[in-house]
């Protein structure tokens, strides 16, 4: 199933909500009665010129709401006691800019344009939001049906496409973070939209590697490394027509796999209706297996890796990057000195070992 | 104070261990007692071609030591009922090689050299050391006298110097991982030495951010960004003579302090008597001021950015990165999507605030 109508309200303190609804609804006309007061400026981009890479700086994010009791949670529909982030009794799928979010278009006007000399700073314009999969606050994407996965999709390619056209905007990055471990602040089951100001660390580092693949060998480099997993076989997971999972042969996370589709598309929007909806059967599979492993929820981020929007979009293949921090049932892998200083990552788990116990469940 | 001394032996199953004694002793006739196995093979580098790093697979560190009860520590020295890491009844600093060490130069003969064709393999040859500052279990590096920091920084740099001398070592990493919220699965206060086979993935940003810097401008990078810094007073923490302690413009923790000598050396054997006496002061009033954030001990990372051995080795600039990933009395910095899919740092304190919160301690 997809949403057969998107309705835009906007909250009382101007934001805006997209409720994505897989049946004809009228929650469109339930209007949000709180009074908020305004949304904080965005944050502001520092340069940090020894690294050559972008913070952002995000001192609003600081009193952000945190583990709040079930019965104030503001991902749930309002009823009669509390007033929540969605003014409707109900939803299916519902989208809304984030209150406290890392980027936004609301540029404080008297902003400096530099620091010391060595530092430039701009303000960090883009956007951020929230994704609610699921009314139901005791859910989680693993216990989605198909049908909601699809419209999940769906959702997640009609923000690409939406602010892929915001200006400023260098990529769009949806995520999930799961799990009080991986430092979620609301239990509800919610994704996250990030559409970033400038091209992230991760994906310069992926596009440059692959340019520099194109240069010497005139091939795509997601497409070559996507065909020796699947051509080795030794840790891929599951497989359809149109996507297979795999954990990387040079995983640097106790448990990550790389969820990929066959043809290249460089984003979301781009996939095909049958791609669309092969995806959920499969996805769900892999987290029902990554909950397997230790009988317990496990804490994960998910993340789509998107082309970016301008130079090197051509390089961009999409795929989804799903990892785990857990190592054992009473273990967590923390980033400590190799990898939070240094970015070198040890890896206690064999990518072999790690496909192997997720298969075998 | 400096050591007098240095004396080497061997532990049961080969390893190195070495006093670094403050007054003359006999310790080094004490034997290790234990019967312990052949230490494991060194850890699998695997290039990840999607990003153009070497990650380090190491799976004998899965069932490494985890938070032993205190009279079973391995950092204690021996005593009537416990035979741990050292075998004397006491030291001042001592160096080891870490039983589970992430790099090593025991290479597995049959190791294979590639997995798919588009990942490379090599051994992970390196040498990964343990550092003990004190004999008491219950201490902490804080709590340390000038005196002992001296000993510690002497201790690093003749490991520096020797490290840096081994075959395949392409950078020598001292560094603290400090607190339980960190990872830590030792509690005894100690720090270890990483000598990386390959140039870590924040060392090359560095060095190329420098050689551009040093291409455009003439200048060194690091340099600059120091004299802006101290010129501009704003973030600075502390300084002396030789050091000076200061919150970047563009920190990307909660609580990030860098500590840089005002002369440039590339390491820490290049530091003279008066710099070397003059750091312990300075750190030690910075880690007081850390642990006073919020009247508790402080998680903390404290990392040694030094020269690499080989090209680009005109480039470093000693530096110490302490930082934490506290962001509140109860609340800690995770990284999650942005920061770990991505590499997407946003962080909620502001540097000049930071800074503030640390001089009015």
């Amino acid at each position: 199933m997809t949403f057969t109508s998107r309705t835009a309200i906007c909250l009382s303190d101007g934001r805006e909500l997209i409720y994505f609804n897989e049946e004809p609804t009228d929650w469109a006309k339930y209007e949000d009665t709180r009074h908020l007061p305004p949304p904080p400026p965005t944050s502001q981009l520092r340069y940090d010129p020894l690294v050559d890479e972008w913070i952002a700086i995000a001192a609003h994010r600081q009193t952000r709401t945190f583990l709040p009791p079930s019965n104030a949670c503001p991902l749930c529909p309002t009823n009669a006691t509390f007033a929540s982030e969605i003014p409707a009794p109900d939803y299916d799928v519902v989208v809304f800019e984030n209150q406290f979010p890392s980027f936004s278009d609301r540029v404080n006007e008297d902003e400096v344009t530099e620091i010391t000399g060595m530092v430039p700073v701009r303000p960090g314009v883009g956007r951020c939001e929230v994704v609610c999969f699921t009314s139901d606050h005791n859910s989680s994407f693993g216990q989605l049906s198909p049908a909601r996965v699809r419209t999940v999709v769906d959702t997640l390619a009609d923000r690409t496409t939406e602010m892929s056209g915001l200006t400023g905007v260098a990529q769009v990055f949806p995520f999930e973070n799961r799990g009080v471990e991986i430092g979620v602040t609301l239990q509800h089951p919610h994704g996250q939209i990030y559409a970033f100001p400038t091209v992230p660390p991760r994906t310069r580092s992926m596009l440059a590697a692959s340019a520099r693949y194109l240069e010497r060998t005139g091939r795509d480099l997601y497409t070559d490394v996507l065909a020796a997993e699947r051509a080795d076989g030794t840790r891929v997971i599951s497989s359809n027509e149109h996507w297979t999972a795999y954990v990387p042969a040079a995983a640097r996370w106790p448990f990550e796999v790389q969820i990929a589709p066959h043809r290249k598309v460089p984003d979301l929007p781009a996939l095909t209706d049958d791609e669309r909806d092969a995806f959920g059967p499969l996805y769900l599979d892999v987290l029902r297996r990554f909950d397997g492993l230790f009988d317990k929820p496990m804490p994960y981020i998910s993340a789509w890796h998107q082309a970016v929007v301008g130079a090197g979009r051509e390089l961009g293949y999409l795929h989804l990057q799903l990892f785990s921090i857990r190592r054992a049932a009473d273990k967590l892998k923390y980033l400590a000195g190799s990898e939070s200083a240094m970015g070198f990552f040890v890896n206690d788990i064999v990518p072999e070992k790690a496909a192997q116990l997720l298969r075998d469940i």
